[in-house]
């Protein structure tokens, strides 16, 4: 039986908005976001859209009228009272009013600011820029629209049975990991897939997937919209926007060494349990390892972003060692291009070395890998990132100079300051 | 957003009912039926189902109660005004008011007679007593609904996922039968695979994507509700009850001999010229084509039902040239346990030489083999027969000794009188 009063809704819509919330986002990007709040509210940033894989002609494949209505329903968006009522009395990481009162009020009144726009050839030229603390939320959202209207583009053109049929194919392609995931003991899992989703819907269906096949594996997912909806837990700690930024406003080279753990000082103050993740990667691990301060050997454990995961886990735990802690009580959450073969591997490695988790990203939440003509649909590498801070650039080396950022100069100048040297090139896989 | 007063009725069921109408059933059935009302009314038969797979204990894994329901619930149904206006008004193979006045009052005010039902051992004993065009419309709905009771007690046990991942899988691979189907030029093919199909939503689909992935090569299914519903040609001709009845109520070798030949007499009084098919295994192929009359030779086509296909596609070819036909001007419709592969071997082997038409069934509508553990959804080989007329049991030979029915020394007379001697034993798929 048709409901005609959904229907109708359904006819009056403008658009088919993509995002529908402001906490349709990753739970670190409103962690970090109370962070800057609280200790660079003024800061001025601009981000950026860049697309990695150019082999993808964004702007062939998706209308700009479209786009700017998608950016433009973002910008329309305020913090709903239920999201509101969720974000204040929800318990987070087993902490009551993990958001503060000074934040959740900002945040209640917030409307993200202007974007700019700019076809340049076959790609879209996207930036933000205005306080840090209203700029980095756009990142999510800017992502998951481009990478939907990039897939609407190609599903457009499919009949309704073909098209059931490549999701039932995509669901199956899940449904055959998470069978195999389900054999790994002690498995603990969550979804970080967020922001190179297929689309919200999918991202959903995948999550509840993960749950009902995994049970306690299943650790929870980034999205906030989700976990709220779904009643699960909420994850994610830090990224490298913080030290990306904090580097840039260092003046001199001595402070920019420093910058980096001031940022994990600041973060130490807020957080702590397992909130309290290294991501050592932003200007080399090895270097940043070397050089850190002992309070942050005491941190609970290390994320694994870039390089190759098992060299990056072995190092952390011979650093762990080497500053007089336990190994086996740390956690190690791996989050770079994972898929469940690695997973498997990394898993088979290190399980009861340390306490392992993984943070599982594009292959969850995206893998249409083979299911269309010409891979139409197959992920591909978008990031959105802080690109300069008070008019100066940012710079992001991490352990895989594939996925290096900022000017020529100054990533010398970088590499120089933090003494990184040869580093491995692999692939960007997503 | 919830449709409550759905919701609502929903919640109102006694029973999520199998068969909601009386023309959820075969379109032949129902020519069948105003054929036998013409001409048999008064003939008192007796129905019985029948499972081949004896290794499938129908009994252990089907509640009697839930059973009865279903059966119940099918003898509380008659004719809507819609239907009945679809059958009075529908044009079917290019005729209009194919069913006439006097029948369609009949059907108009028909209820569904009686049923016994008794459990054997792990069997059910399935009966149906009564005048032939009452008895013989529960034929369809009694298969489906032990077909479909079947694979819920098998579905009962899975997860939500779990169970949408199953029909993603069974949708992938009817798709992938499809995508084979479509590259063959100038297929004609049909879905005859109501009795025992998985389910009416699952029938539904299969249909609506053989409609969508195949355009003009699909020709319409057998389902009458589908077929109205979805506005797709309504196809079927006649089946084995019709000579088996006939034959049973034959006086004497003679009158057994003419019998299957005064089914078709009867038939061509009221059928023109795609309804005129012949089905001529009851008996025995070879013996049928060899003593038929000419006027038969003279019928739009024929109907392969048991045996080897391509054989008796040739014998049927070899016997039209005997009687001065040309075999290109002639239909044959290939029925039996057909799948992908054997479709298009057929449709290579005869394209051309004759025209070529499938009715597709069991594994179109009801494919889930090797989807759950142990194969507990395979289909499997139920059927649903005249065993009497008048007292009298009634035999089926076919071309296949597999799929003989009747009483030892019945089958050894009909045997000797249609003049069969030795067949070749195939494996009865479903």
């Amino acid at each position: 039986m048709v409901d005609i009063a959904t229907r109708v809704h359904n006819h009056k819509w403008k658009i088919d908005p993509i995002v529908r919330s402001l906490i349709d986002t990753d739970f670190y990007k409103l962690l970090m976001c109370q962070s800057v709040f609280r200790n660079k509210r003024d800061t001025h940033v601009t981000f950026s859209l860049i697309n990695r894989s150019t082999s993808v002609p964004l702007a062939k494949m998706i209308d700009e009228g479209e786009l700017r209505e998608q950016l433009d329903h973002v910008r329309s968006l305020s913090l709903t009272r239920g999201e509101s009522t969720w974000m204040r009395g929800n318990m987070f990481y087993g902490k009551r009013q993990m958001f503060r009162p000074d934040f959740m009020e900002w945040f209640e009144n917030l409307r993200l600011p202007a974007y700019h726009l700019e076809r340049k050839g076959d790609q879209y030229e996207l930036t933000f820029e205005g306080s840090w603390p209203e700029v980095m939320l756009w990142e999510i959202p800017a992502l998951s629209i481009l990478m939907e209207l990039r897939g609407r583009a190609v599903l457009n053109r499919m009949g309704r049975f073909e098209m059931q049929i490549l999701y039932a194919r995509a669901m199956t392609k899940l449904w055959e990991k998470i069978s195999r995931l389900r054999e790994l003991e002690g498995l603990k899992i969550a979804d970080f897939g967020t922001r190179r989703r297929h689309s919200y819907l999918w991202q959903d269906w995948c999550v509840q997937a993960m749950s009902e096949g995994l049970g306690d594996k299943f650790i929870g997912t980034s999205n906030c919209l989700i976990a709220m909806r779904d009643d699960l837990e909420a994850v994610g700690t830090n990224a490298h926007e913080l030290p990306m930024v904090y580097s840039a406003l260092a003046e001199g080279d001595e402070a920019l060494r420093r910058a980096p753990y001031d940022v994990l000082a600041d973060w130490q103050e807020e957080h702590s349990g397992n909130l309290r993740i290294i991501l050592p990667d932003t200007y080399g691990t090895a270097g940043f390892l070397a050089n850190a301060p002992d309070w942050l050997a005491g941190w609970t454990g290390i994320r694994i972003d870039s390089g190759d995961p098992a060299t990056g886990a072995e190092n952390a735990i011979n650093w762990w060692k080497s500053r007089g802690e336990d190994p086996t009580e740390k956690l190690v959450i791996f989050s770079d291009g994972l898929d469940v073969a690695k997973i498997e591997e990394l898993h088979r490695q290190f399980s009861g070395r340390v306490r392992v988790s993984f943070g599982w990203g594009t292959l969850l939440t995206n893998d249409f890998r083979g299911l269309v003509k010409d891979d139409a649909l197959a992920p591909f590498s978008l990031v959105c990132k802080a690109v300069s801070a008070e008019g100066r650039p940012t710079v992001k080396l991490s352990d895989n100079p594939e996925k290096a950022m900022g000017p020529a100069s100054e990533i010398a100048r970088y590499k120089r300051v933090f003494g990184v040297g040869e580093q491995e090139r692999m692939a960007v896989v997503v």
